[in-house]
């Protein structure tokens, strides 16, 4: 049976109809949809590709939550310029054997979200996949004109901080493979931080944690042209995680991704709170000369590479 | 061996740098790109998935040609607007397997073409897919304030034109599945087209034919709740197509997709010039009271189905 494209398509416009945002004019229905933009105002863009078997498994995740991932990585990237979300654009492949159930929990889980988030799904595009499902999310978002937040900005002598715990997602899945029962947990994007750290102008670049610490620090290195020295001691973990395995929690909250913090610098004059917008800003380190990452540990500093760790395949 | 992706999305920033725009402050390399919006101007956004094996094949199509379809499909919406792209993004999964020549031909292919139109390659998302190919492109595009071109315009009475000629593509296809060897012909975005039309407010409804004429058509009388009579004898067939055999070329212009030509309506007291931006242009039909789409041929009228083609499948 060939997927019935257009049926697909009219269900997540129907279901889209619950998240309407004036600064859409014209949504799913025409060649392109229609924004309406204010004057002194920038726009951001990002895209985001996930992959049944690279980024989600049918067997770990209820459609439910992949929908909800699926939205939160273009979100989190909105936060993670000091943005207000818009809009979301939703490319979907499924193959023709897919339960129509399955993408309506999907789609579920994705609305669910965007509706929290005021994001009108202003369009997208679907067709049938040969092989797995294919989702490719793109968000757009609003900032005041020139005030955007980039991973660009910091400077040698800046503290470097973190929203929330780290280590929670990989945490998760490696209990999940284990087959042990681990703590629910759903990330949130911190986009009322984000904002936040934007209006008070107090971090001097941001980026959100999807690929993990190691590799998310040094992007903001590498793009400021500066080194970093991270103190492990610091580095907030959460206490189930703790409790399991210390020096392992440690390594999935270094390498571990997904989990969608806030990771940012900020002037040593400056004063973060400890809480913003209700989330827990954490002081993990500084901003040092030269361009490498290294983790201060009880016994020394060593070098930290950037190794993005892959969710299925536990290769880095 | 794991793809190399920051190599890969290195390799297409590098050659993403050919194609600057001043519309786009910040491009690849951070968490969303920035864009700076002019007061009396409305964006427009649309998202196009191509799929190996579904919207192309590695053995019928050059990875030129790919990349120059994946970004067409999107400039060819923003042209059904009225509307001047301004930046593009580029989601793409390939297999490891897959040559790093694949990649930079596709990479040139997209690029030619986004420099021709003055589009910034802006941003993006790389991954490893462990299936075929997958390429989703998103394009930015503006218009002045209100005065974009929908779908749901037609009013009874109006005339329906056609740009070009319609079945090349799916003329060219069914050749090269023949082991014959076509003309060589690549579509190209009508975008001066759609901005003339638009800027002399001469269409009352616009639509690229992506899908197909008895499909795309079948869009517009949907959302202008009309219905439409078309002239078989009036539909411009390549020449050569015709010449083969005159039948089938009908067929593929009417339900063959992928022409990318621009399908419009305008009031019967408009004039429309015969060439536009020196593109031919050639009145089809009209819109009738209804909401059915109507082929009228020498022997009489009947039903025009909507049924677009699938390419590789020639399932309808």
């Amino acid at each position: 049976m060939p997927l019935p494209e257009l049926q697909l398509l009219e269900r997540i416009r129907n279901a889209a109809k619950s998240s309407r945002s004036a600064r859409v004019r014209v949504g799913i229905g025409d060649d392109c949809a229609v924004l309406r933009t204010v004057p002194a105002e920038d726009w951001l863009v990002t895209t985001d590709l996930s992959l049944q078997g690279v980024h989600f498994r049918l067997d770990c995740d209820s459609a439910e939550a992949i929908g909800h991932r699926v939205l939160l990585r273009g979100l989190s990237d909105i936060a993670a310029m000091g943005g207000e979300p818009v809009a979301a654009f939703l490319s979907l492949a499924v193959p023709s054997r897919t339960p129509q159930r399955w993408v309506d929990d999907f789609t579920r889980g994705l609305l669910r979200l965007a509706r929290r988030y005021k994001v009108e799904l202003a369009g997208g595009d679907t067709a049938e996949s040969r092989s797995g499902i294919v989702a490719d999310i793109v968000v757009v978002g609003r900032v005041p004109r020139g005030d955007v937040v980039l991973r660009s900005g910091a400077q040698v002598g800046d503290e470097v901080y973190v929203t929330g715990h780290l280590g929670e997602s990989a945490g998760t899945l490696a209990e999940l493979k284990a087959r042990r029962k681990p703590p629910a947990s759903v990330p949130e994007p911190r986009v009322a931080v984000g904002r936040w750290l934007r209006a008070h102008r107090a971090a001097t670049a941001m980026i959100d944690l999807s690929d993990g610490l190691s590799t998310d620090l040094a992007h903001i290195c590498q793009q400021s042209k500066v080194g970093a020295v991270v103190e492990a001691s610091a580095i907030p973990l959460p206490a189930w995680l703790r409790r399991r395995n210390e020096n392992k929690a440690l390594a999935l909250a270094l390498h571990g991704g997904e989990d969608y913090e806030l990771l940012f610098t900020a002037r040593p004059s400056r004063h973060i709170p400890r809480f913003i917008a209700g989330v827990r800003v954490t002081r993990i380190g500084r901003i040092v000369d030269g361009r490498r990452v290294w983790l201060q540990g009880t016994l020394g500093k060593t070098l930290l590479r950037a190794k993005g760790w892959q969710h299925f395949t536990g290769r880095s």
